[in-house]
């Protein structure tokens, strides 16, 4: 009898869901919106009745399954599935996991969004299920997942991995969503990016990302790229000075942690090695050699189905 | 009948060595000499003997040792206590381990010194046993150890929790042991105060320190303790420096591994107060305010002792 797990990605606008073999094998997956009003509170009956319909045409028993992995944006106490605050679902010391076990009778796990897309990259993407993994997402902002000892580092209260929100600029550097300045997320995300370019244009320095705003109304961090690839010197500065800043953040951190992978996704690594190349020669500069020897960078290769994955892997990790 | 453990703590000048029982406490203890010649190849050898020779007057049998739980100052596989690199020692490729199995006929297990120090911190120190721990030592060097979900950090190739190595100047810092330049440990040990302090007498600031420096021939790290506490305005920026880089630097670790303890200890910690509450200061200005609202800081409190307590918490925990 064939067993299956659930994968749950709560996100601020959806919530992708997923019917997952033992093997890590998405059998079925699809979204619902995420229905942020009174707090968030109807969200476990939105996803309990979700997977109950789901069930029905899945060619499977309900006995087949044998628990939810769920990953919410916020801090969580795993051992309970407490969610101490999610801003952006609305939660606040809500009892998400006993809430989600008593709706759908199935054993119930829940981590950090973060944490759990680096499990799920690491089981199934391009981890390859080593003990010691670092997984770092640059898109809008920027998220991280710490494997160590082949557990996720999840803390003394759920705020472990929070790498977007390393100081790496101490004095003067641009105020963070979170009330600190000059976090790696204001330097190393795509806003970050958008922001640097930004002010290198201000400041009146040639370059197209000037013309490229005009014509599109905003700047991306694609367009930087692209520019820098043309040989746009400004956006050429741009990268580097992210590559330089984020290379040795995290080589500071593989200092600490010593990974033998750093996973790099979100969509800033959508550049790929226009982005890694720097990357590695920055790492190589501030890493000790020992721990630049163990240390190789990937991509991340699961995209928007890392959360989902990772969700299975906690529940095959809990009850095999 | 009553267990015992035996905790080695191997440096460069003298081995430490104790037996230990089930809850923690020091039996006996005893110091050996190192002997480096020959690459250290002698020093497994001096271990077995000299523990066989104490064990006759020990009052307990050998029967009731359950083990040898061992700290060297290098990198090391853990799982086998393979010796990767011990530069103070000798040792390159050392199979510490297992020579030191065979000669004792006793399980051996064998960490980094650094790590088996938070270890027993953890275990019978001001740790109090939490789940989540970081330890910096303040020596002549800054060493470091990681507790994450109860158990220490070792990495991939054991380069785990070399905290003394994170780049805290980015560009023209001061060269260290490790190759690099602008290592916290070219700030944060004892080494760095007085070099930060010998800085600010050759610029010609007006100090006491100079005349302490002439008097006594050298510059200590307490010398600028205790001139900082007599108001000597030079020295109390050096104490200044160095808790905002350090507290910064600890405020970034902790938003990785988000620790409910941070203990602090080596030579420089015994200024106490003085170093914590600028320390906790810097801190709080660059750590998240949920990380810093489960982190305290605690003094070491085993001094030379840790590495062997850490020693039989290895041995407890693997074999119970």
């Amino acid at each position: 009898m064939e067993r299956y797990y659930i994968g749950a990605d709560i996100g601020g606008t959806s919530i992708k869901l997923a019917f997952i073999t033992e093997v890590g094998e998405i059998k079925e997956k699809w979204e619902i919106p995420t229905d942020t009003e009174d707090n968030g509170v109807n969200i476990p009956k939105d996803m309990s009745r979700s997977i109950h319909d789901k069930l029905m045409g899945a060619g499977f028993e309900k006995e087949q399954v044998m628990g939810i992995g769920a990953g919410a944006p916020g801090f969580i106490n795993t051992e309970t599935g407490f969610v101490h605050q999610a801003v952006n679902i609305g939660w606040k010391d809500y009892e998400l996991g006993k809430i989600l076990r008593d709706l759908t009778d199935l054993p119930v796990y829940v981590e950090n969004d973060a944490n759990l897309a680096a499990l799920g990259e690491n089981w199934k993407g391009s981890g390859n299920n080593v003990e010691n993994l670092l997984a770092i997402t640059l898109g809008t902002g920027v998220g991280g997942g710490v494997i160590a000892n082949g557990s996720i580092i999840n803390g003394a209260n759920g705020t472990a991995g929070e790498i977007g929100h390393i100081t790496v600029i101490p004095e003067g550097g641009a105020p963070c969503n979170c009330g600190k300045t000059g976090c790696l997320e204001t330097v190393a995300s795509a806003t970050g990016m958008v922001r640097l370019a930004e002010r290198r244009i201000n400041e009146g320095n040639d370059t197209r990302l000037e013309e490229i705003k005009e014509t599109n109304g905003v700047l991306t961090a694609k367009d930087i790229f692209e520019a820098a690839a043309q040989k746009d010197k400004e956006a050429i500065h741009v990268v580097n000075d992210v590559a330089d800043i984020l290379g040795m953040t995290i080589a500071n951190l593989a200092i600490v942690c010593n990974p033998s992978k750093i996973v790099i996704g979100g969509g800033v690594s959508q550049a790929g090695e226009q982005l890694l190349q720097p990357l590695r020669e920055s790492f190589t500069r501030f890493a000790l050699p020992r721990t630049n020897e163990a240390a190789e960078f990937v991509l991340a290769e699961l995209g928007n189905d890392a959360g989902v994955i990772g969700g299975a892997f906690l529940v095959k990790e809990h009850i095999g």
